[in-house]
């Protein structure tokens, strides 16, 4: 029980490891009838994709995904929605040093311990970054469900290694091959990734997402909340160690006469003056966007040495990770929350009963 | 559903109104056999219960539970635990204006809306805080049966109003009238509850807390992980807007190398020389503390004059909240971000299978 | 984890023991805005209630729900209904025996070695009967929600020990002090049910319950169907053995051609001449009434000796079982069962996603 | 959401139409370490497989099972264990008269209303009896996974066109190609079945099944029984319409002292003399084998001319079913229900929280 998210009105089962056969998803519970743009399907997932720019591993992996069930002529109907990604591009690599010598933050070690030395460690098995493409699967099917209904969920990259963009985030920047707002400011974002891949290291960031178009009255108080749904689903996005929604931290330094939102009316519907609760009241949607912003951490597989354990020996052991991989996730992450928000997002809104 | 945590091995069902007969909560999935210590448990509740102290609210409430079953001789018998707390104090007011006119930064605009004008609106309703009260209960009872494994949960005042208590966190403060570890830095913070208060106004800050002695292999990969069931509680909390395990953030602008915990050996078992991942990788415990900080906003109920929107005609319209409000509650939320973290780590340990 | 229902929409917790300080349920997931008749309500939980007649038990137990919350003005707001009973006609008796010595047919053995000896044996505890009280304050509940969408749930006594009234149930006889159509019949089951108490022994029967008025395409496939969630809340009620929907086991000795539903139009609506599938077809309403029949066995407690074990001295030991027991508990059921399937078809509707 | 299992500890989830690309299940939950034999399972899976003898249909599917993840050198690593089966055999054929007229004793019509038209209907879709298979691949692991603990699970034909074995059930018969205890009460039921096949008619029965080796104390009171969870799994096989426990039907015509097990000692462990509980006591395992049966309606794809509607034009049109369909499932039904009711012992087993 795990990487099953059973929530209001979804289920989602994600499943594969970075080396197995096949990596996928079954999302159960869609209504039927939305029709499903392939094509718009795979230019969200190519969003997520390696290997297109320089900021990111030349591994080249299609993550074109094969429906096995689910959809009627391009319909969804009804029954579980599946779709599978083969994971061709594996090189056959030994990875067997990673059981002994588990790497600096990554799982290697507590899924060692928890799996009792059965997991499977090959580039990381499950809990592989490979797998948020399964998640974009969904989460690109469940924004396409939303946009039907006018409810948009965008993200952009917010800062890089502590360079920040505090541009205002009006418009998507999906089309962008590096989704930032202000373009000059992702120039030295880019320098400050090429940086520290030069030096054999990583940098992380923050990204920004911003949900409109909710109606008023999604969330359920206390456990399931806009809040905790957000953060059930973004904190299953590896890497990202904090969550912040509307003025957030921020917020822990201001007074109530400066962090409550005015009520006000605008075209006679209520909105508020500010939004720094994030257009949460209570962890129900006040019809003001949801905004929330997760930290990144930096790419832990860096190819300066670092210090592990060799779990045989139980002595100290240096460790240099050698392959391919993403100095800054951060870009390719951008989809990823987008992909977490939408799952979040479409079960409140499908689980909300409309009883009358 | 709602009010409902359903976990991997516990069911937290919490009711209650502001001022409804009484409020209380039902905790399912207990062992049986766990010794409850009631004054124990009470001792842990006076440290929410408001009206002990000067930066606090001065209505006196008993917070005293009534178990109504689950016990035997003091045993937790194996059915469900529930305990109730009356509502005596409670004053006979209106509140009718609430949902004419809601208070910025409360959810009484939200639940209008929600609920379709049926809401209990008096005090808050459902979304008071006062519904922390039976959060603590179930929080206090798991916090004894986790003790019993040697696992503490221990929570301090990070940061109020923007000054922070940056000392290390190496012991329970839960028995000071004001939960800081630096007790000169916490005059400071009261300070700056008193000057807001006096200006009718309100302030926020931070809680940080930590668990230790946790069994390494504790969290489920991806929706299940230590941060999503810790997510999950912490946001149940009212008014919390923020979470970050570790690093958090600060993670966002470091380097991986900076940023990775390097393995070690420490009597005979593997740690990390710093523990910027929170005690947690790939969503699983890695032995070390599990350490969180949780943002909470300024109390929302400020003397001050609002500007809010009278929902019969449309318009806008001043409001001055009266009453009795603490200027800030960080203080008491301290032991209810304890509860929420119990919970979460409880209902994982618990859940744990065990086959083998 | 246990006595907490967590269906598609609603939570439903049940607490307490036979002689804990009180019994309860807390409801989640109810819309606001239902007005609840509680005098209605009452006279439902009457039908349930014991020593109204001369084949129960002549306890006299009150089975007056108190609320503590989620009514505003006699109306559901929104948040978890609660309502607890008062334990008051608890006799002070020394139940330690059962521990000791289980009784057949009992919970007593299997509770014992499942909570390590910590279980409240005292009148069976949490599996008491007595607990279905509070899942007729639920059921009792939810069926007003349901009649106001025009869809009842009735159910009767189909046969007591051997004797059967096969009379078409056509409406409801809820009003009976001894619910039966055929009262002729009804007689000679109550002659039945007096010789089984005077040998000390006691007797079990049918109860068959109708549901009326669903909408065409209520039910999820596979796991969640209208047979499936009925199956989990009336095996919910102590003493059921067997479930059976339309012909049920009849239908096993039936050919396809006389057991399939011919379909036809009624009044513009699509019906079945037949009703074998009662009222289900692919786990999914069809329009039709919902019917099912449960097994109810023989009331375990009887004043006849039975043969027991002695778990001190693991030697076999002659059990009396003296006090207030049924000898038959269907007639007292017959609302337990209306409860179960009310719950069970409530869940469904309401968590039905309605995205269109 | 709905073939989704959402348990205690195990999630199962189902995906796949009778004529979609492939169908399958990820299995989320099992323990790691499992060896799993898949020749073991295949054989299993067999047991369901079409076309293989006189009294099924003659199309001929692999029913191969080809695991995408889950599995490291043979062994479960705790990842999800995703299998799917590729839909090979599906002949071009016209399913649309089914959308049109519906089949009777099917869900085409109920499917239809539900999802708005959108139902894949070919060959019944979702609610096709092939996707028992997947259900079979789940079943069949976990029945591995409950033999290394020496739990095993075992079904019968137990009656079949109203012809009875009442045999006593001590041996596993699945190694059978008809899987009755008394072949020469077989040889009757296949007589029954090829009477009806020659009628175009078809027949149902009842399957009994056995799980011996559990442990006391497995199970939890209210919805989590024993028999709740069974019934939850067992009522997920299409075509059953009845589910009793131990005498079940039959108890309800008994009295209390000839229907409670009387307790007694055998080699140290309590027993009890008679097993009417079916192994089950308040909804908890007792130690003796759980025992129960289900009713099989007969099939309901049949060649003789039945009665339907034309839902376009809104009046009766007769229907005559072509193709390949069983005469009676109950044979091939048979480890279906071993594999719903291994999924149902798995999860209250691995769901059973062991504190101490």
């Amino acid at each position: 029980m795990s990487s099953t998210f059973a929530g209001l009105a979804l289920r989602l089962s994600i499943f594969g490891q970075s080396h197995s056969e096949a990596i996928g998803m079954t999302l159960d519970g869609l209504p039927a009838g939305l029709p499903i743009d392939l094509d718009k399907l795979q230019g969200f997932l190519n969003r997520r994709a390696p290997g297109q720019n320089d900021w990111s591993t030349p591994r080249k992996e299609e993550d074109r995904p094969e429906f096995l069930c689910g959809l009627k002529d391009g319909y969804t109907c009804g029954a579980p929605l599946t779709a599978i990604i083969h994971n061709n591009n594996t090189r056959p690599r030994d990875y067997s040093r990673l059981k002994i010598t588990p790497r600096p933050g990554h799982a290697d070690y507590t899924a060692e311990v928890k799996y009792g030395g059965f997991q499977d460690y090959s580039g990381g098995g499950h809990f592989s970054g490979r797998l948020t493409a399964p998640l974009c699967i969904a989460g690109g099917v469940l924004k396409q469900m939303l946009e039907s209904k006018g409810i948009t969920v965008d993200a952009r990259i917010a800062a890089i290694a502590g360079i920040r963009d505090d541009s205002p985030f009006t418009a998507s920047v999906a089309d962008k091959r590096f989704p930032v707002v202000d373009d000059a400011v992702g120039e030295q974002m880019r320098e400050a990734i090429q940086a520290a891949r030069a030096e054999g290291d990583s940098v992380g960031g923050v990204i920004e997402c911003v949900a409109r178009g909710l109606p008023v009255g999604i969330g359920e108080p206390m456990f399931d909340g806009v809040e905790n749904q957000i953060a059930r689903t973004v904190f299953a996005v590896p890497a990202v160690k904090g969550l912040e929604f509307g003025a957030g931290f921020a917020a822990a330094n201001m007074r109530g006469s400066g962090n409550n939102d005015p009520f006000t009316v605008k075209d006679g519907r209520i909105e508020t003056l500010t939004n720094n609760a994030g257009g949460i009241l209570g962890g129900i949607s006040n019809g003001m966007p949801v905004v929330f912003r997760a930290a990144v951490k930096p790419t832990p597989s860096i190819a300066k040495e670092q210090q592990s354990v060799n779990l045989n020996t139980m002595r100290p052991e240096a460790l240099s990770i050698t392959g391919r991989h993403d100095p800054c996730i951060v870009p390719r992450a951008v989809p990823v929350i987008e992909a977490a928000a939408a799952l979040a997002i479409s079960d409140l809104i499908l689980g909300e009963s409309k009883w009358n």
